[in-house]
């Protein structure tokens, strides 16, 4: 069909929004789906030739997105304005493509400097709400916010990660920037949103943990930064649930020319 | 078990709160599992010896609840402050009691004069979310809240709400009182948040239906004087899906002794 023919490839970045509740995470592997399986096969017989797909955060299993950026190459002729639209219809209620834009062609989500949003989210009351269970981790004792600021003020900066990286990360540089961390109580639901330049394998996770120990009161504000330059994991909180984290959105670096593709 | 038998029978009033889209609506019936029966199986095993629950609210299938009230009568001794703990351990995930009261013996959810708050929840922008899919509607048009708010003024009140039932209903007086709607705007979804002393069959997704047909431009806001005059139900506008309703809360008079069982 000459509708989806052509000869210029280009690059085209996603932004995707999914409920990561169903699947085994963002990355394709063998064990179960993966949100970029379902995405490569829909793309694929969308643009009708083999789709290739890179995501930026490669979120784990039941961690959900509001605005992951996924890109691939492709030569489809479809305009990227009905781009979203026409994806959307093949793809399952649970993953949602907000925007679709030609980027450059060696934009590439892993190597451009980046900002990554995250938010972890605490159900913090008596019972837990059904609404948003799959969307929180609920957790009844009271929370001391204050203290959980206060403690969160160490983590802000420079530092090497190590005590809040699973001990199965490959990764050597455990050095990241936080830029900001904001905590808010919204009712029952306690934010933790997160800002950095790049975050490690469940790192988010054992922040929130370990930003957790100190709201209840079980450590002392302080006591954060023991942790960071104890550069061991033994040292931090537990690793929260999955369900609590959603990847808010990734805002790349001018240069990369992604002007407007973050939610 | 001395410890769930004894000789006073008493009245509970649970509070409870689910997430209806797995379940064919509250009331028991064949066509599939109902919240009541769930409610009814696990109240009947933990209190061992068989229970009927009645439900304040028979919400339709896919409608949500915070607060739906439960009442049944019970020998049980397990002290009320442990019962909701007690209870939502033989309960799924989506159903969870937040709080059970002991009422009046003569406490009936049908029959003592209440307030109910209702909330319709639209997603209303470009692409729907995933998170919130299962408790919104989606709808990508603009909207404009302040003619949906002067709409909603003309509702308020005393009135005769025939052209806002389904033409299912089967009960004779249509009269019910409105006494505040609330239409607020947080980031992309709009709440109309209707308070009243009894909703008919439908009534809320109705009258959200056609708030909405007046927030799309599609109607004056004055139009909405002339539907509930004309007292049929083809003049108003679509019953939106169940998925976007939810059930607050309940408050009952101060005579019916259920003083703190609200949400």
């Amino acid at each position: 069909m000459a509708m989806y023919g052509g000869n210029n490839k280009k690059r085209v970045a996603l932004t995707v929004s999914y409920e990561g509740t169903n699947y085994h995470g963002w990355q394709i592997q063998k064990n179960g789906i993966s949100i970029q399986q379902v995405l490569t096969e829909a793309l694929s017989k969308l643009c009708q030739e083999k789709i290739s797909v890179i995501g930026a955060s490669r979120t784990d299993a039941g961690v959900h997105a509001m605005g992951n950026v996924a890109i691939f190459d492709t030569y489809t002729q479809i305009p990227m304005e009905k781009f979203a639209l026409a994806i959307n219809t093949r793809l399952p209620d649970d993953i949602v493509v907000q925007e679709a834009k030609i980027v450059a062609s060696n934009f590439h989500p892993h190597h451009c400097p980046c900002r990554k949003t995250y938010v972890y989210t605490i159900c913090n009351r008596i019972f837990p709400l059904p609404l948003q269970r799959n969307q929180s981790y609920f957790y009844p004792q009271k929370l001391n916010e204050e203290k959980m600021k206060e403690a969160a003020q160490y983590l802000l900066g420079e530092h090497d990660f190590t005590s809040f990286v699973s001990v199965k990360s490959t990764v050597e540089n455990k050095v990241r920037i936080i830029f900001q961390i904001k905590i808010k109580r919204e009712q029952d639901y306690l934010s933790i949103i997160i800002n950095g330049n790049g975050f490690l394998y469940n790192m988010v996770r054992i922040l929130a943990g370990s930003l957790l120990e100190v709201g209840a009161g079980k450590k002392e504000p302080i006591w954060i930064k023991e942790v960071l330059f104890a550069k061991n994991r033994e040292k931090a909180g537990k690793t929260l649930p999955p369900q609590g984290l959603c990847l808010l959105n990734i805002q790349y670096d001018e240069f990369c020319k992604l002007p407007s593709v973050m939610v």
